[in-house]
């Protein structure tokens, strides 16, 4: 029997009149006659015309939408637009039938929220097809980046015994039988008898550990898992995503926020170049959306028109001072119409901040530094207390239209005396941090690093608006189906 | 100031008499004026030549192993053997101090029992430096074998609801108050107050989630951390390791076993040609331990050279009944020399047993498929009951010499009847894995794939023994530090 071929590989062959072999999955049949089939290799269909009159009215019957098939036929040049080769079936066999009584994907638009619950299925739609597979390109542009600029890609644990990471609540990771929990005399848990020893978490971040491995190779970055056990039910946050977190020895800010600028552009750059069919249709889907908003809601560009700005723009770089001015200044805050009005230097920004900033005011990517000390982590090196006696950490938070914070980052506090002070006045245990201080003590160095959330950024570049349509199965308060 | 060079480009320079600017950490600091200098960007040290006369006494003092400094001076050609450039420094700055008192690494050779204790800091050793550059080029070309086939990468979840996945004991996760869980009317906890409403674990397998997002794109693999809550004290396990596994539609055992016999090669052949210098070192100090074992147990070639036989051998492929006739006739089973004698077909496999094929018999890596359906998962797919009445699946282990099973594999099971009869038969609910079942009611088609463990995969390929070695930061019972 001749080899079976992907479409993808049929499209470029011009071998018209040759036996081909191909498998894939139903999406239409049309008039008897017109089989669209797609095996997963592009987007596009391959057109597959079955002789109804030769072929067996029970068959005909099985090729229904979802079903997956083998053809064997001969390739021929198209006459329909927009495919170059289709195939005349001479056989074609039933490899798993699917009951169009009860396949849940009907060739019609579904939504997203139902598609939501039939995660297990959904990558078989046009939509998220195009989504996993700009996902995809993304992971790997990620690794190419740093590859290319020698970093070693760690793996720092997923499963960790300090609690200190302070990004947020954690998971709790145990074996111990929580209907009968071993005790201490104290009438506390003996974790003693835990897996570990020693009572375990999911990390929030591999940041610290990241820095160890900096102190060695110089420049590192992760990607993996990272969780947060926050009751938040938005379309911005997953209690389990993938994060990227370069560390960088001899760095200052300046260096990380330049790393941080070239990372995102190599990648949205890569999508471009590599996913021009996936992001044509997302930038279409996305149109279709947007015909259903009111006109003063719609995006001023479209999905690859905002990519390419992107591209073509230095980010925007101010400290989070200038930008409390041009914030207290600004027209909704004056009108009142923030719903955090900005009155005092020090407060939090909320995303409607962020989002008038690089929406409104400056139209580009923003990149903020030099926060408040209070409202960031301990690891930030602090810079020298101004004449105002504003105390500020060398921090900076990568803002995106749409998405808000998307990078965050800093250089990070080298000196040992100031780092257990700030520990100590944040209450976080250094005999925890031991290894982590270690690197303060045996040949400290200036160096930097930030966080990339993965999941945001691939809304970002597929346009997509809620973060559990970007990972394939979403993990969030109440829900961990499939 | 001029700009920071890396070391690794500093050694490709030849502008000599230019200004140029190194950071990194002192190595070694010998007769008052030569600094070996490592920045992480390459095995090899720069040499710095120190001017000692017109140097600070207290400066001279700080010049210590383990101490991080920037240096600036003239690039000169070397006259050292083994390296072409050094700098000749008019400016030495201490970055960070490191008191030879109390800096765990000295310049001398430590035991890998005690640089485990030190994690943080191993990766400083030229041994850990060499085996986690070598880890960093097995992951990038696993990511580009995958992404030139045209396979999709698929974050599978980390946290899952299912028990089922049938690989091994589970950790579970949970944000209930381990003090004071609450419970049901029937005294039985109440995991609808927990963080997803029911209990959940950590990921033994992405497996059967990789085979729903098969069905759509046709190729996809997954590479992320997955977990065994086994109180194995070995040095082949972990408690958190990370593992790669593809999963294709269309594909039989055949197809299967050439995608991991290929991909093997790939990844094997890549690190030989980007990790030259590294596995230079690696062989080097192989070589160097097994000098102290007799003469019998060391190994016949040497690293590179198991590396180059590798690729130079196609992977011996035979059934698990050939291989029981093989090691039934065997002179150790003979002799009783094995400890667990082969007497019976259905007996499963042990490490000794399979060292013994790939090892003395075969001297080849082996594949071995048909193992009978007992001692196997209930989604392998089932042959045909044999004339002497034995039942096998269609699995297949790779073995590789010194490492035993390095990846499993399978066709899968995609006939819905035979599917669910198994499950029954195992007790596996029905219920919990609609989602899996649903692929064998819609559009079912035959499909393989495999699992390959990654730190096995960089155990084999530095030739370290103790698979605690291979990740940064280890995970295995009553230890979880860093």
């Amino acid at each position: 029997m001749i080899k079976r071929q992907q479409i993808k590989e049929l499209f470029k062959e011009t071998a018209f009149g040759n036996e081909v072999r191909v498998m894939g999955w139903v999406k239409t049949f049309r008039n008897n006659q017109f089989i669209a089939l797609n095996d997963g290799s592009c987007m596009s269909n391959l057109q597959v015309v079955v002789d109804f009159t030769n072929t067996d009215e029970a068959l005909l019957k099985r090729i229904t939408t979802g079903a997956a098939i083998a053809v064997t036929g001969r390739l021929v040049e198209s006459l329909g637009k927009g495919q170059s080769v289709e195939v005349k079936a001479s056989d074609i066999e039933i490899l798993g039938d699917s009951d169009p009584e009860k396949y849940p994907l009907q060739p019609k638009k579904h939504s997203l929220e139902f598609l939501r619950e039939i995660a297990h299925l959904r990558f078989r739609t046009n939509t998220f097809n195009a989504v996993f597979k700009v996902r995809h390109a993304l992971a790997f542009a990620v690794h190419q980046f740093f590859n290319n600029r020698g970093f070693v890609y760690m793996h720092t644990p997923v499963i960790t015994a300090s609690d200190a990471e302070g990004a947020g609540e954690m998971f709790k990771v145990t074996t111990l039988d929580l209907d009968d929990t071993p005790k201490k005399d104290d009438g506390s848990i003996d974790f003693s008898q835990d897996f570990f020893g020693r009572a375990t978490n999911l990390t929030v971040s591999g940041q610290l550990e990241g820095e160890l491995a900096a102190m060695a190779f110089g420049q590192i970055y992760t990607f993996g898992p990272t969780f947060r056990a926050e009751n938040s039910n938005t379309t911005r946050h997953l209690a389990e995503f993938w994060m990227i977190e370069p560390e960088v020895a001899f760095f200052d800010l300046e260096d990380n926020m330049q790393l941080a600028e070239d990372m995102l552009k190599y990648v949205i750059s890569y999508a471009l170049n590599n996913c021009a069919e996936e992001l044509e249709f997302l930038n279409g889907r996305l149109l279709e959306e947007e015909k259903n908003k009111p006109q003063q809601e719609r995006s001023e560009l479209s999905l690859v028109e905002k990519l390419n700005f992107c591209l073509g723009n230095d980010f925007v770089r101010l400290t989070y001072t200038e930008a409390i001015q041009i914030l207290r200044s600004s027209k909704p805050n004056q009108k009142k119409q923030f719903k955090y009005l900005i009155d005092d230097w020090g407060a939090d920004l909320q995303s409607e901040h962020e989002r008038y900033l690089v929406e409104k005011h400056f139209k580009k990517p923003v990149i903020l530094t030099d926060y408040p000390a209070d409202i960031k982590a301990f690891y930030m090196r602090q810079n020298e207390t101004d004449s105002e006696g504003r105390r500020t950490v060398r921090a900076m938070d990568i803002l995106f239209p749409g998405i808000g914070e998307i990078v965050g980052g800093s250089q990070r506090e080298e000196r040992l005396d100031k780092l257990t002070e700030r520990m100590r006045a944040m209450n976080i245990p250094e005999e925890e941090l031991w290894w982590y201080l270690d690197t303060r003590r045996f040949g400290s160095a200036p160096h930097a690093g930030f966080g990339l959330g993965f999941e945001r950024l691939v809304l970002f570049v597929t346009g997509m608006t809620n973060i559990r349509d970007v990972i394939a199965f979403p993990r969030f308060p109440k829900s961990a189906e499939f």
